[in-house]
């Protein structure tokens, strides 16, 4: 049957990856100490918000592609070179797999990391929105350190 | 041509109100007065960024389904009251509009109010986006004011 075509995979894949170029950025701008030591109201660090991202970007999409999930792991890397290493590492690497989602797979529903059911369009829109909502946060970090964040609107 | 189905116009729209339902609780969440005077690092208060939010959502929606835009306007919602009834408002609004985007919309490119050229899909992408980036900071009020923002994960 024919339905509408929002977005395409392909579409999909750079808008994500636009924001992590700008999530890239956002991590740069901190300097090397604050981005471990630093943050408003009692909450983690941004090191710790970037960690997330990493430890949610690539190993979900193994599991959307072979539907098989490991447990779920918390990335430790513990510098600001090598948060962004292996950033830019996830970069080719979510290219690669993102190629191999199979097209029937967008509409399975499949249970995360053994605890998270739900679609796998949402489940891709959760690692996504996640990334902006923390990016976010760590926009009022930068600004509380008189640090400009790096404009939103630019990917 | 058979293209991947991603994501359904329906999905989307299910997505984005569970966005504004979260939304909503966080606008809710903060005391009256803090809404609008309270700020981290120099920001503007959660108050504009919601009335950004309301600027941005039924306008954005009016030029999607008619291809005719206004020029962009802040919304002006002045006490707490106002912007969450304008939002529980504006949630039918959504709903009622969204359901006129003609199918083939989604991939044409517009200049949104006159302004913004873009595809379709990336312009309703960044209204969903912008809103949650700005909730993002708002939860970082929160936190700086005390008080625990609702669970991200809840829609």
């Amino acid at each position: 049957m024919a339905h509408t075509l929002v977005i395409t995979p392909e579409q999909f894949l750079a808008a994500w990856q636009g924001h992590r170029t700008l999530t890239r950025r956002t991590i740069a701008a901190f300097p090397d100490d604050k981005l471990f030591s630093y943050s408003v109201g009692g909450m983690r660090p941004f090191s710790d918000l970037a960690n997330e991202m990493l430890s949610m970007a690539v190993p979900t999409l193994k599991g959307v592609v072979t539907g098989t999930w490991t447990k779920f792991e918390d990335a430790k890397a513990a510098t600001k070179e090598e948060i962004l290493a292996r950033w830019d590492k996830d970069t080719g690497t979510i290219n690669t797999l993102f190629a191999q989602i199979p097209a029937a797979r967008w509409q399975e529903v499949d249970t995360a990391f053994g605890q998270w059911k739900m679609p796998i369009y949402d489940l891709m829109n959760y690692v996504v929105d996640n990334e902006i909502h923390h990016r976010g946060q760590g926009y009022v970090f930068l600004r509380a350190l008189g640090i400009e964040p790096p404009p939103f609107y630019e990917r």
